[in-house]
């Protein structure tokens, strides 16, 4: 899972000019109360870990390196939602924006376990940095992958816990935070499902459909990326359990949205702008939207060939672009994605979500569409 | 990680024959309250999944089957402490024994997926089955791997979740409720950094004394295994911090007495009795208190071929065990075991622990030495 990185706040806000959003951070200004609430939960684990080790220690300073590489485009869409709700308690929402941000390091470093991925954007992640390590003192290669995998699997424990911890020690009243425990706890499962969906289909042990790849990517994705930010600021904002419903519903379509211009870029994206090739899901085989539509199409005999094949030239990368396209899976794609984010801003006029965070997603909507045009 | 699996309770009860403990259960007769509360947590996972797909709610299952294998010590301990210590909140210390349980379980299937295990106790654990079930399916042996690399880590990031949330939703005070989320987290931080250093010492990455060893073994087992949940019990018994800092010191010394037997039992005991072969740690290379202090005798230059050796036999088992008997290693793991035992007694007397308690202790570290001999 990989979120679109060229997101930038500055742009949403100069297309609209939407005044209530103004306390919205830039780019270059990301919310501080967030990043304060962040080095704190991290300075926790290296406080509590003098003790422990160099090791540990290291474990704690990758995943605050971890959470430094993302727009953190969660923790600023719950800030959003919940400053449109009227909110403002600042600490609450600066802790449980962190919570989610640590959620999302979890998930991306044990997903890159999982996939036996060793970079992120471009540099080396938790398990890769490792991995290295022991290279480089003499380990062989496929122990040292064994012990990255290792401190992987151990670093999204720590983040995992911390978000949790962080959510049950939030500083507002005990049936908020049984209401946020709540959403984690399905958001937590969801994604969980969704992972194990991913790899099931990438395995082929599941036959996958343009509808179930939908769903993997909703709960792999959409669901906490974008479901519990908006939920959560209903919760913090203390609406009723309908609103909170609607804004979840709002949500998932927004994530699968975002998820299918991620499907796109990542095959027909600038990799200078995402910071991955072009060629690594094709090579990974991952049973994409733009994949499984063209399974159903006459061009699949030629497009299936380099489908999971880990030797895949840039000169097949194109040929196989220029079949996507004539196959119409590229188009496929983009109108659904342009039809999940309508529905999602439909929903949330017809829900009564407050004005000036149904504007903000539409602002998002269209940059979002815009950059998978 | 492994604690001794012929644990029985009965003749614990019967050696002793202390009057006040007759509430504990003997092996035949679990706690049942512990289960209960086990079975509504894992049942809520499987409730919340009913619309998360099949291989979603088969981690669920695993993880069912997963808490069903163990002795439950640690629930055990937690009750007999705090029965000790008078509490009566029958519902509190459930929950925060199953809490401490699913922790374990957590721990469990991660660790074997760190080490590349497919089972535990002579059964396929998560991620062996799952790989087993792709592998039914015709994925070739690596891939099937890692997807049953993936159930695990999935599995144990839905168990850590759910110990974490029981804990953070027990009905008891606010103020308890805090206190036992920092001991869950200092165990937490401690077992991974633990599990870490586990791995390096495997690897050769740091130097290994018997220190080393020791505390590793003290962070990675003794912690969140024994001194857990002695302090999770004091606190349910809301003791004052000076009593909670004591009972998780007479833990530590207990675990580190357990984790040496355990490493005695890994290449000295009886594999009907154990459920693992003498050879696995021994091929596995593991840098237990047993071949630490082996690496620093006159024999080490015998011993050492066969340590990581995959391809050990029997025969180089029995021989390996000569040469650690022969070396004085087995007599030295032996007595530092008996030596933590005693520590752990001595302390509990001096820190004025309850009678009942200090004599339940007392009968489990006989009968854990009588073991050992």
């Amino acid at each position: 899972m990989q979120l679109p990185v060229t997101w930038d706040w500055r742009d949403a806000e100069l297309q609209e000019n939407a005044t209530p959003l103004r306390t919205l951070r830039s780019t270059d200004e990301r919310p501080t109360t967030v990043a304060a609430a962040l080095s704190e939960l991290l300075g926790r684990g290296v406080t509590q870990g003098q003790s422990l080790g160099a090791g540990y220690r290291r474990l704690w300073a990758e995943l605050a390196t971890a959470t430094e590489d993302g727009k953190r485009l969660r923790p600023a869409l719950l800030e959003a939602s919940y400053r449109a709700w009227g909110g403002t308690d600042a600490h609450a929402f600066s802790m449980i924006g962190a919570a989610i941000e640590l959620l999302h390091t979890a998930f991306v470093i044990h997903d890159d376990v999982i996939d036996d991925d060793d970079r992120r954007r471009g540099r080396l992640n938790v398990s890769g940095s490792h991995a290295a390590e022991a290279r480089a003192r003499g380990v062989e290669d496929g122990r040292a992958r064994e012990y990255g995998a290792a401190a992987g699997i151990l670093a999204g424990d720590l983040a995992l816990a911390a978000a949790l911890r962080a959510v049950a020690t939030c500083a507002v009243p005990t049936g908020t935070v049984r209401r946020l425990l709540d959403l984690f706890d399905t958001a937590l499962h969801t994604t969980a499902a969704g992972e194990l969906d991913d790899v099931r289909l990438s395995l082929g042990l599941d036959a996958a459909s343009v509808e179930e790849t939908l769903t993997m990517a909703e709960r792999k994705t959409a669901v906490y990326s974008f479901a519990l930010p908006l939920q959560a600021a209903a919760v913090l904002a203390d609406l009723p359990e309908p609103t909170v419903q609607a804004a979840g519903e709002v949500g998932r379509l927004l994530g699968t949205a975002f998820q299918l211009v991620d499907d796109l870029q990542g095959v027909f994206g600038d990799p200078a702008e995402t910071g991955k090739s072009t060629l690594s899901d094709l090579r990974a085989g991952k049973q994409t939207s733009l994949i499984v539509h063209a399974r159903t199409t006459d061009r699949w005999d030629e497009v299936a060939p380099f489908i999971g094949d880990a030797t895949i030239t840039e000169v097949e990368g194109r040929r196989v672009r220029d079949l996507l396209d004539s196959s119409g899976s590229h188009a496929f794609v983009q109108t659904l994605a342009c039809q999940c984010a309508l529905d999602a801003l439909t929903l949330s006029l017809r829900s009564g979500l407050p004005r000036a965070l149904v504007s903000w997603l539409r602002v998002t909507s269209f940059e979002l569409l815009g950059r998978a045009a």
